[in-house]
Parts: structure tokens; sequence; C-alpha cells
């Protein structure tokens, strides 16, 4: 709010702590700086945490004998049908749809690491201000997969006054919070719909078995088939519902503390401020190892 | 508040910025606004949720054989009636009922999606601001079905003062929610209730069959039909009470966003404000990808 | 607070939206306003709720033949009174006390509904202003059920100070919110408790069975006997006092809001204020459908 | 702090509402107020709690003969040791000390009731202003046993600035309550141990005894061997730890209101305050039931 | 804020309550202060707690007989492997690494107890403020296994301005706590995932043995082998992980109150400030049995 007086200068007098922009950009067609690590790659953790723990179980039946024995097509359709039928309950169609977006996203890290994007966030408006606001229009293509970025660097290009970009922006990062969020969500209630559905599935199988007691031999293999809705439920919900969903709510946090550093900049940019203090700002971002400093 | 002295210019010369309301309104009978999708569906997510998960229980008994096995009075009154009964302990006769019209009302989609609600709640302030408060005046009977709409209508032809307008619609809103909140906490009680029932019916048969071990061959019957409440009971809770409860919640917050939106048109009519503003407050309220911009 | 200069003009002039107090009530002994609707009644939600619940335990055991099996008086003392003797554990006697009287109020509906506090609140300071404070006089007596209207009507008739009659009676609704606080936290430790007592009394049982196993014809009988505390638990938490405690902190909420409505009249009369002043006041903590107009 | 005022007087005329203080304390030996009710006694709700939970399980096991078959040396080692090396884990040595010493006090009602602590309050700055703080000094050592009465006395007698005197009872009483938060926490982690404990128990017992299965007859009394950890651990965890961490936070509670209304006094004194000012503030702080008038 | 003005007579006359910093300084070769016990030790109340468990376990196993049929090493992968595999999804493998290495830190007691950092900072303080900031040169070295201890020397020397130095160690403090937090969190999911890892493990083995049950007698021993995931889980989850997990949590709260003395040190060494002030500071933040006073 203090620094609109610091953007005054624009209209008369050029100002001082910033090189003369909209001129130079003109003379040379400085180059879109560029951008430091900043793509997309499988995430680990999700990938091989997940193949690793089924492949754990799956060794485990291989082990024990007949594998063939877990798999029960009517057991799959009562948990997992179940499980998504009665979650869909609580929510909406689409609701069901981007959740089941969300758990693709979770196989991605498309969130580069703070310290990179702090770099991205400073070399962008330091180039900005070098070369004048426009000069970053070549940079709205390449950087399309990150849409919060992307909407920062169309806003420096169009010149929108800071408080409006920064209300733009945060309104963009509280919705990608949000959405995230009802994500979350549904695969939580998912989670704990899971083994209820494993559950009930046992206690239909144990009933039936009860009721035709005349043959002792099939009571077994019976029992065996009752169970396996149970094992579907606890490893659908404790292996990988209940995971996913703390996986989303923690790749919300940390992409919109990305985020929340593009709006720095972007702002800091539409002020016409002076670098030290974006960087300054980043700073208190960050931990202190991540703490960047270019001025020194 | 400081908007109150956008409201003066009434008294004496007219408005600049809208065109001149009654007179208008007295010679062309402008027709109302047409109401942009406006209606109830079935929710399908509730129906189709619901229906799925029982014909997957269905289908799994009807597999095993003897679905007729599953089905038993006395343990359906115990489970269900026993969970009605002590639900009501808690609450009263009045709020049980209104729990029960809830879970109706969660088979209708009646709150229009917020882009709709958006578009009525502009076009609306629009035609009321082009043609006088009073040309709202057929549209009292269309809107019965959404309460706040129809009561927000009401309020812009009677020419109530904005506050006063705004006050309240605002207690509507939170009645509605307080409404919803005691619907859900009924339901949340019984899914609770519903199981510990089922554990009570299955005790009750245990403690019965165990006390008759004369005849070794009725152990088995016995105990499939002492599981049955417990069975009840998981379906009761876990598949219907509490997906329900959740479904009213979520319901009760989309409408009073969507309610909110006529609030803030009713507000502006009453200021006779400029559309614009109107627009930008609504677009705060939106999601980025839902914004509505009639003015470019 | 800014509406103590209203209350000035007693010393000099007579206000001049109020009727003349004292002088009239000295003419003619204006008879006190009759009390709508305002009587203890039996809570059937309660009552009816809780004896359903007991009759359809009852029922299922008469049909599964041994109802006599399900009495055993040492499963009786293990679970009643160990969960009494561990509850008091944790609070005090005098606590105890208070929340067995907390339980027995449950079964009586002594709050009126809201509708009808709001006329008796409006009516009584209606009178108090027309006859004078003192023709409350013979109102004391008929309100002594209702301790905060009892002690309204007493400040009322002693002509206190405005603030300092609702500082009495603020802390007299916060000291029952306090006392039916304290009840439902005993009645919810003890709902907790039941089941464990439940389950070490199956082990007792279990134990003891299984350290006897020389008789195999015993082995049933004797399961059926561990298992009651096990069933006395799940009925004395489930279907007893978890209901129960729900229950005392819903009236309690019901009653400081009704109460709120005689705080109110109390400091509208001891103030003189304008009567619709006082019914605006009420009506906006009323839901919609409650509120009262009687001046239109 | 705006009472600071009132303390003024004493550097020129003597104060109008108190006596006046040190003269006649020299002039007179005033003997020390007589403390209201301020002794220890057991705390019965806790013993006779205890006492009766145990003496039903004891019953419980002499009514089914074999009671000797519960007590067990090893089971009793894995659950109570178990459960005490476990906690020891998560806090510290002397931390453990300081809940072994909490549940001593337990049995201990030390706090005084909340009436009898608001009348030694009055009595002390009662006599404090009437015969000088210095005559208070007898009854340091009689208040030995309560420490923040015993530093409030001491903290009068000084005559210590009232700000000064309220900032160190207060730092006491929160370390206090950040005492007892501690011991509570210690008890409420080894009540969800313990069962945690019978359980592992109660695995060893079983995984050992089926490895074991070629004599039949042993089967029983081996399960009930490993059955009895269980019951150890739901003994322990239910009926004594999770209740007394209850009691423990309860006590804390109410011993930083009573040491509260110790802190008024003192502050009252050192500030020079009218007596009934001192009466008022102790007031707001008892349920109405307890409050105090000794001006009327 | 208020202080600044207290630390501008450097610039003009030498402040009068602190000697004369730099030329004493440089006169004498002042040595810097001995740091009271501040060393590594084992923290005895993890390592001793979790071996005494560790031991009464596997003495219950001994006692049984068979301790080696508890060892499975496809039950060992199947709990283990698939706790870490499940937390993995998560988290991010920096997460996991950082919690072992939180795990390792959990047996170190290396957070001085508070006494002796207050002791500590209020040493440094002085010496400072005796022989000039640069005097504590030395101990850089001697104080790098302490962080924050370190860092607060660094920029006592360095000569930071108060709010510069206060607003880094702030920031280091937080950092701390978070990177702690992350740790706790991992080992709390952790500790909920390993007896699903149980349970899961379990259901395997009893499904595989119930397919098979044509040899009677191998029953017994496929049970206990299935039964061995369940014992496992539950002590990696009970005695193991949420026992840490809370420990890591509690190390986190007492290394920030510590840090935090540091910090009130440095700021109050930049500040120049009265001894005395900094003493009564650092005393508002301990306990009153802890509390230092050295000025009487």
């Amino acid at each position: 709010m203090s620094d609109r007086s610091a953007a005054q200068p624009r209209a008369g007098a050029p100002p001082p702590t910033s090189s003369p922009p909209a001129a130079d950009a003109g003379a040379r067609p400085a180059r879109p700086p560029a951008l430091p690590r900043l793509r997309r790659r499988l995430d680990l953790a999700t990938i091989l945490g997940l193949g690793a723990a089924l492949l754990l179980i799956i060794g485990a039946l291989a082990l024990g004998g007949g594998a063939g024995a877990f798999f029960d097509l009517a057991s799959v359709l009562i948990v997992l049908g179940g499980t998504a039928a009665v979650t869909t309950i609580s929510f909406s169609v689409p609701d069901m749809r981007a959740a089941a977006r969300a758990i693709g996203r979770t196989m991605v890290a498309s969130t580069p690491d703070v310290a990179s994007a702090a770099r991205t966030a400073l070399s962008l408006a330091d180039h900005a201000r070098r070369n004048g606001p426009l000069s970053l229009h070549p940079l709205a293509a390449a950087t399309k997969g990150w849409p919060v970025l992307h909407r920062a660097v169309e806003l420096i290009v169009d010149g929108l006054p800071a408080d409006d970009a920064e209300r733009i922006l945060r309104t963009e990062i509280e919705a990608n919070m949000a959405r995230a969020r009802t994500a979350a969500a549904v695969l939580r209630r998912a989670a704990e719909v899971a083994p209820a559905m494993g559950l009930i599935g046992t206690l239909v199988g144990l009933v039936q078995m009860l009721g035709n007691l005349s043959d002792p031999s099939s009571v077994g293999p019976a029992m065996a088939v009752a169970l396996i809705t149970t094992f579907y439920g606890a490893i659908l919900g404790s292996m990988v519902l209940s995971p996913l969903a703390a996986k989303i709510d923690r790749n919300a946090e940390r992409e919109a503390l990305v985020d929340g550093l593009y709006l720095l900049a972007a702002g800091s940019v539409a002020r016409q401020e002076n670098p030290r203090r974006l960087e300054m700002l980043i700073n208190t971002m960050l931990p202190p190892d991540l703490r960047i400093s270019s001025f020194d």
C-alpha cells in the first residue's frame, strides 16, 4: 500500500533505482531469462512407494502358494465399486472426476522445488525491470504448464496495476487450494468407506457360509472367500486412498508456497520496486538453508 | 456503508449511471428477464451412488444363493427402529421430521450451479435498474421454489432500504444453514448409533445360541441370524446415513454461496449502484474459471 | 451503552415513548399479563425414544425364548457399578449427584419453545412499561419454576439499573450452561467407561471358562454369561448415556437462547426503551418463521 | 491499571475507606484471621471410586472360583512394565516421577472449596487493611501447604507493588497448570499404551499356543493365560490411568480458580482498594449460589 | 521497539549502565566465558524406555519357549517394508531421510536444560557487554553443535542491528520447529500404517490357511505365522513409532524455548541494554523454581 508512492515516478521522471525499461527493450531484443529447472518429473516417492507396497503384498501371496485364490471378481466389485458408489453419494460426479484427476497428478512432481522457484521469480522480475515488462512476452508460451506462473507472466506483460495483479493471482492460488482440498476430502471419505465395504462383504460371506454348514469341508474355502473383501478394503483404504489424500494435501501446500513467490515477483515488477526488496521478501518465505543472496 | 452516499441522488437529480427507473417501467411493460437454467433436477450423484451401492450388495447376496436368508424382520426392527428411537432421545420429534425431509431433499439438486446463479443475480439487478424495481413483480411467483431468491425479489419490489434487505436475507441464509446443520447432526448421530444397534442385536443372538448348544447343527444358522443385525447396522451407518449427512452439509454450503449472490444483487439494486460494481463483487465470490465479464 | 441517555428523562420530564408508569399503577391495580403456555411437560422425545429402544431389545429377547438368561446380577453389578465407580474417580461426589439430577431433567421439557418465550418477554416488558415495574410483583411467585425468568421479574420489580440487571442475569445464564456442561461431561465419560467395563467383565468370564474346559457341554452357557457384560456395556453406553449427554447439551443451548430473551426484556424495561426496539432485538435472535410483529 | 490512582492517597491524607493501617497494628497485636476450613482431606471420589471398581472386579473373580488364575507375574511385568517403559520414551525420567507424584495428589483433596477460598481471600484482605500488611506475618507458616496462598501472604507482608505481586502470582499459577498438564499428558499417553501392551502380550501367548497344538487339552488354559494381558491392559488403561488423567486436569482447573482469588486479594491489599471492590471482583468469579455479600 | 532509544547514547555519550565496550576489549584479551554444562548426552529416557520395552517382550518370548517361532523374514518385510513404502507415498524421499535422522536425534539429549541455557545466555551477554562483542569470537567454534546459539554468537560478533539479528534467529527457530513437525508427522503417519500392514499380512495368512484345511494339524502353526504380522505391526506402531513421534514434538518445543533465550541475549547485546532487563526478560520465560537472580 505505502509502496504505491514508489510507483508514481513512472509518470514523470524515470525511477532512480531501476534502469530505464521500455527504451532499452526496444533497442536490444533482450532474450527472456532461462528458467532454472522447471520441468515435470515423475514423483518417485508416490510411484516407488505405491509400487513397493503392492509388490510386497504380491510377493507374500506368491510365497504362500495360491496367489490365484486372492482374486475374486465379485469381491473386487463390492469393494472397489461400492467404495466409489458410496463416496459419490456425498459428493457430485464432477467432484469424483476431479478426485480421479488429482490422483493422476500425485504421480507427477510438477511443482518445482522452492529454491528453483525463488530463482525463477527473481530472474523474471530482474529481466522485466531491465528490459521492460513486454520482454517477458516470449515466456508466456513456455510457462503454460504452471498456471499461476503463466498468469503472472501475462499480468506483467499486460502491465496491470500491482494491487489488481496480486488480487487476481491470490484468488487463483486460493482456488487451487480449494480444488485440492475437495479432492483430498473425496479420497479421505473413500478411505473411510473402503474398510466398511470390506466388512460388509465379509459379513455377506460369513452369513452365507454359516447357513450352509452341512458340508464341513467347505467351511474353510468359503471363509477364505469371505475374508477377501476385508483384505481388499484394508489395502484400498490404508495403502492407497489414505496416503494419496495426504499427498494431495501436502502437494497443494507446497504449490501454494511456490505460487506465492510468483505473486511477490509480479507485484514487485508492477510496483517497480528495488530488486533487493523482492529478494528480502522472498527470503522471509524460505527456510534458512535455501535463502538466496544475489547482491552480496 | 460508504455507498449510502451513492443512493442520495434518488431524492434529487436522476442517478447518472442507471437509466431512469419508474417512468420507463410505466411506458413499456418490460418483460422480466428470463432466468437462466433455474430448475430442479434429480441429484444423480445421490441417487445413482445409493442405488449402485445397494445393487452391488443385492447382487452379492443373489450370487451366493440364499438371498432370502438375509431378510429378517426382527433384525430390521432392532436396527432400523432402534437407531431411530435412540437418535430421537438426543433430539426432538420435530428435529427427526426435519431430518427425514432433509434426506428427501438430497435426492433433488435444487440449488442451481454457481455460474447460473451469478447470471440470474446480475440479470435481475440489471433489469431492475433499467425498468424500475416494480418490473420484477411478475418474477415473484416464478421464484417460489428458491426461498432466498423469492424473498430477494419481494424485497426489491417492496423497495426496502439496502441495509434492511441485506439483514433480512442474511438472517434467512443463516437460518437455512442452521436447519441443515441440525439435520446433518441427526444423521451423523444416527450413523453412530446404527452399528451399535447392530452389535447389540448380534450379542442377543450369540447369547441365545450359546445357551442352546445341545443341537450342534443349529449353531451355524443361529449364528448367521445373529450376524444379520451387524450387517444391517454397517449398511445403514456406512452406506446410507453417514454419506447423506456429508451430502446435506455440502449442499448447505453451496446453497449459502448461491444465496449470497442474490443478497449482493438485492443490496446493489436498493443502493442503485453501478452494475459493474455488482459484477466485480460477484466475481470475487466465484472461482476464476466461472467469472463473468459482461462489460468488456 | 449509548442507550443510557434514553434513561435520563426519568429524573425530569416524563419519557415521551412510554406511558406514565408509577402513577397509573397506583390508580388501577393492573392485572399481571397472562404468561402464554409456560408449563412443564414430559419430554416425549426422550421418554418415547428410550422406551421404544428398550422395548425393542426386550422384544428381541422374548422372541428368542430365554429372556431370563439375559439377567445376571453379577454382570449388572460389574457394568453399572463399575461404570459409576470409575466415572466417580474423574469427578466428585457432588458432580455425580448433579449428573443424576440432570438425567432426571431430560425427561421433562421445562424450557418453553422460543416463540412462547419471546411473547412472554414482550408482554412482560409491555406490562411493566404501561403499569410500572411494581405491577409485575404478583408474577414473582408464578415464575418460580423458571429461575432466570423469576430472577428477571425480581430485578424489574426491584428497579435495578439496566447494566446491573443484565450482568446478574448473564452470570446466571453462564452458570446454568457450565452446570449442564459438567453434567454432560460426566455422562460422556460414563458412556466411554461402560463398554470398557463390559469388555473387562467378558474377559473375566472368558478366562474362567477357558481354565475349565474339562466339561465341553458347559462351554456354551459359560460363554453366554461372559458375553452378557459386553451386552450390558453396549446398551448402557450407546443407548442410554451417550444420547442423554447429547440431550443435556442440546437442552442447555435452547435454555440459554430462551433465557437470553428474558435478559433482553429486563434490560429494556430498566432502560425504559421503546417497545419496538425490544421487539427488533428479540427478532434478531429468532429464526425467520418465528419472528413477531405486534406493531404492524 | 486505572486503580493505581486510588493508591495515591497513601502519600498524603489517610485513605478514607480503609482504617489507618500501620499505627493500629503496632498498638494492638491483632490476631491473624482464622482461616475457614483450609485443610487437606482424602479425596473420597478418587479413593472410593477406584476402590469400589477394583473390589467389583475382585468380587467377580472370586465368584467365578479360580481367582488365583488371574494373577500371572509375567503378564503383570509385560503390561505394567511395558506401559511404564514405552511411556518413558515419549517423556523424560523427571516427567515420569512428576506424574507419579501427581497420581498421589489425586488421593488428597488439598484445594479448598471455592466458597471457603473466597472467604479466606476476603478475610486476609480485610485483616491486612485493618491492621496493616505486617499483621499477616504469623500466617506465613500456617499457609505452607498451599503454595500460592503462602506466596500471596509473603508478598503482602513484603509490601511489593500490586503489579509485581500479581505478575509473580500469575506466573506461579500458570506454572502449576503447566505442571499438571504435563502429568495428565503422561497418564493419558500411558492409558493409550496399556491396552496396546495387553494386545501384544495376548498375541505372544496366542502364537505360542498355536505353535503347540499337539495337546488339545492345553489349548484352553494357554489361551486363558494369553487373555490375561488384555485383561490387565483394559483395567490399567480404562479403570486407572484414563480416569486419573481426567481428575488431574479437573483438579488443576479448580486450583487455578481458587488461586486466582488469592491473587485478587493480594493485588487489592497492595492497591489499598475499597474492600467492597474486592468482594465484587471475587463474586464475578463465583457461581451465583456461592456469592458472598458481607456488606449488606 | 521503544528500546531503540536506549541504543542512541552509543553515538554520543558512553552508555551509563554498561561499561565501555571496545576500548577495554582491546586492552585485555578477555577470555570468553565458560559455557555451563553444554554437552550432548545420551537421552536415557528414550534409550532405556525403548530397551526395557523390547527386553520385556523378548523375555516373554523366551519364557514361552519357542522364541525362534517369532521371527519370520517375510513378515518382517511386509510390516517394516510395507510401512516404509506406504509412508513414503504421502511424503517425499528427503522427508523420509529427515525422519530417519530425527529418530537418531531422539537418542541424544542435545538441548541443554533450561536453567543452563539461561545462564549461558546471560553470561554471553554479560561478557559481550564488558569486553565488546568481538570478544565472543573464540566461542563461535565451541558452539558449533548448537546451531541457533552458534548463529547468535556470529551475529553478535558481526555487530548486526538488533532487529535484523532477532529476525534471522526467529526464522531459524521457526524452521527448526517446522522440520521437527514434518519428521513427527512422518512417524505419526507410519504409526498408523504399521498396524494396518500387520492386519493385511494376517489376512493374507488367514486366507491361505483357510484355503488349505485338508491337513488339520497344520492349522495351528499356519495361524501362528499369520498372527506374527499383527504382532510386528503392534510393536512397530505402539512401542516404537508413536512414542518417538511424541518425543520429537516434545524435544522441538524445549529446543525452541531454549533457543528463544539465545535470541533474547543476542537482541539485548545488539541494543546495549541494561543486563538486568535481559535477566528479567529471561525470567518471564522460566518456571518459578528455575529463575535466576544474579543482581541481588
